[in-house]
């Protein structure tokens, strides 16, 4: 457990993953930043924040757009604020943000409201960053920082039903999928996306017409097939605006974290999940490299001549890869 | 322009590319699941097709779920075929599916049923294929496919409002958002997400009531900043199951590439849109050098390692970035 020493900038000569692990909000935030934006030091500082990971209970919320899972994770992290274990908590909102409106820090904002006196929640939101799949990453790496500065809990909270999603939630311990009644003539096609993610399903809003028939919908999917865990994911009835079903839900999660203790999944889990991440880790540092060797100007210039068909595009890749492997 | 012989099937010797040239069906479906599935031979395909690509329109159509796009989609292949230019159409509509149901297959089947008997319109839907990023990737291969085809026009249908969704429509000329009113809470959520990639928003559903206020909310995100190419993304409202306001959408388009003509921004749009295929095509190259490297069971080694703590994964693929260079 090499533990190198970073980021002196207090005069009394403590680094940053010391004030992390005290407990400093601003040491946290800073760390975070670090790392989301890949700030000389970044890769480094992960390293040496690593070993004091893996304690902390990640949970995965997502669902589309409007289906409350803001409110719902409001209402659960009073809960486990209230609850006599008193743990800390940090939240992850990942947004889709925009130049236009700054949609991530507006979010924050409006979020932090509700908690502002409480020390014990730290919210971050995360904003999309260009193209580079770097999403998925950036928020694995902000729960990396949040638990080993010792939160007790984690809550990643997404919009939306694509592959990014599935990405950023497939690092959580507990998935929740968030459905609403009357989602329309797509209802179907999110629910196929979303089954195999899901270890719990919520329907929330469920006091509006039509939940009856969301529930009936997610059973009959389920009878088509079984997890290969054999777990059933339960649903779980929330109103979230007023708090109804909070505490099922709450119990539905530990639920499942005691299933898979009982089961030896525990470690299963983990290292399936660590799989898939070291790939998504692996390509964003295979492309990084590539991006490297490739700068700019030739990029520009490469996308001019396929434009002009001067040369295929399928063929350069084969190059630049084959170059690549070559040079360095 | 090399063109290479490939798939020698039929007795006359004709190859894949000469029947997919000559319009046979059979051909189109056989080349787009060969560069979906990557089967062999793949890559020598897309070079084979790329110099006849570049004649087709593509429109790329995305909202979220429930926005009505696929009957929107619908209204505008039947618009185009009944036109005096009877355009050839493609249509590629892009479902999240799913080992439960399947959802891409019955997708398909449901849509084919309204075109069934005209040759004109091919309609094709891609799946979500596993966590490699491979949707963009796929989608874009079918597009060329399509294109070098001889299909007058593509369409490219996408739901979500994720970075997947961004991805895949950045290989259109045209991109529509489609938007509904009374999308609820995350409304502002959604837009920012899309506020850079829509040429023309499209208000479906608009007599619904709060269609005005969607209307409004638009403009007023557009006011707060201007399009590097100084173009004002015009609001069409529309009911598509009723086909009110599909003529008037097809003007839009037509507007908005009439206006990349004047402005000579045709070919700037598309060696923009080259330059982040390029980066795309080149992640999914370097990963899949990175994987054949590091095969299945060491991968698995690797995170049972990392799930116990005796490895830190960032060193780790530091180590086999590095060593790919070396060794290959």
């Amino acid at each position: 457990m090499r533990v190198v020493t970073l980021f002196c900038l207090a005069p009394t000569g403590t680094t940053l993953v010391d004030r992390l692990r005290s407990g400093d909000p601003r040491a946290l935030a800073r760390a975070i930043s670090t790392v989301e934006n890949r700030t000389p030091g970044w890769s480094d500082l992960l390293k040496a924040l690593f070993p004091y990971t893996g304690k902390a209970r990640v949970i995965g919320l997502t669902g589309p757009p409007g289906a409350g899972k803001s409110t719902l994770v409001d209402q659960l992290a009073k809960h486990y604020r209230n609850k006599k274990e008193n743990h800390t908590i940090g939240i992850i909102a990942v947004d889709p943000t925009s130049p236009y409106t700054g949609g991530a820090i507006l979010g924050d904002r409006i979020r932090m409201q509700d908690h502002y006196n409480d020390p014990g929640i730290y919210i971050r939101s995360m904003a999309t960053r260009g193209s580079l799949g770097g999403l998925a990453r950036a928020t694995a790496d902000a729960a990396t920082v949040l638990d080993a500065s010792g939160r007790d809990l984690i809550m990643i909270e997404t919009v939306g039903v694509g592959q990014d999603e599935v990405e950023i939630v497939r690092l959580a311990d507990v998935t929740i999928v968030i459905l609403v009644p009357g989602m329309g003539d797509d209802v179907q096609t999110i629910k196929a996306g979303i089954m195999e993610i899901a270890d719990i399903f919520v329907i929330n809003k469920s006091d509006r017409e039509g939940a009856e028939s969301v529930e009936r919908e997610i059973r009959a999917l389920q009878s088509l097939a079984t997890r290969h865990d054999h777990w059933t994911p339960p649903i779980v009835k929330t109103v979230a605006s007023e708090g109804v079903g909070t505490k099922e839900l709450a119990e539905a999660i530990a639920g499942y974290e005691a299933y898979l203790k009982k089961e030896n999944l525990v470690f299963k889990k983990t290292v399936e999940n660590w799989q898939e991440r070291l790939v998504e880790m692996l390509r964003d540092a295979m492309l990084e490299k590539a991006r490297a060797q490739m700068h700019g100007s030739s990029l520009e210039r490469y996308a001019a001549e396929i434009a002009e068909h001067k040369r295929d595009p399928y063929s350069l890749v084969e190059e630049i890869v084959g170059a690549l492997a070559k040079t360095t």
